[in-house]
């Protein structure tokens, strides 16, 4: 698999945290091997948590998996540019890559605002590989707010 | 109860994560009446988790006991300045009130670094009181990180 079909699957996860009524959001954990080691979408609202966020959920059951705090040599796929909370989950469990796909002026941590692995209290900063099927993150997003704003033409059904 | 006894409820539960082998850190979850909603201390070794810090831990505990993602009107008591991971959940979570212990220079996301508080992609700042009972938070931490390299002169069980 290459990185475009691990989006996939992120996207894939966006879509049933979508269909669940959550923002739908996607992340997927890829082990050293190539292998997916964990998948996971927003669970915020049925969990009543609101850590329960797509890339913690992954990163912790992939922690569970593996026994250990830290993911050295995996990475990680994620639909949405990660808020400060999941960037600095992302540096802690020492994520080697991480791929994200659409932007997020208003409540990213990496390319705006706290840009958490950009200071000096952070140690351990990933690559990062930005814009990756940005658009079709970007569509699921504006397709849910605006169905649940009841602006008209949206089906849940399309998540 | 006042402030400062919250955060001695809080200097408990970091005393007790450090007899655990955790990084000795605290916080309390208070509600809008006064009582003590959730306590907890680290946690991250025992779970294999990056994201079982103590604020984290406090808040899913009383989110998940109040069935909600938010908890409008309570307060957070930590013995040490949260890092960005937990800053945000702070500002996820809508407390109202963040208290906390030493200060965080090395690793800190509220008066340092991220400064998560400080952005327009952060939705909700809690009112900030810095330095409760700093010496106390900060000798413990001081206490274990001597014990784990060994230093002497230390021990376990003054935890």
């Amino acid at each position: 698999m290459n990185f475009r079909s691990y989006m996939q699957d992120a996207l894939d996860a966006a879509r049933a945290a979508g269909k669940r009524g959550e923002v739908p959001v996607g992340a997927v954990v890829v082990g050293p091997g190539g292998d997916v080691v964990a998948k996971a979408g927003n669970r915020t609202r049925e969990l009543s948590d609101p850590t329960a966020h797509a890339e913690v959920l992954a990163i912790r059951a992939a922690c569970a998996a593996l026994g250990s705090e830290r993911l050295p040599g995996h990475d990680l796929y994620v639909t949405l540019e990660p808020c400060p909370m999941c960037a600095a989950v992302i540096s802690f469990a020492r994520i080697g890559r991480l791929y994200y796909g659409a932007s997020d002026p208003k409540s990213g941590g990496v390319a705006h605002g706290a840009r958490v692995f950009s200071h000096p209290q952070c140690h351990h900063a990933p690559e990062v590989y930005d814009g990756i099927a940005a658009a079709e993150g970007e569509a699921l997003l504006r397709g849910f707010f605006a169905y649940k704003r009841g602006g008209g033409g949206s089906d849940p059904e399309q998540f």
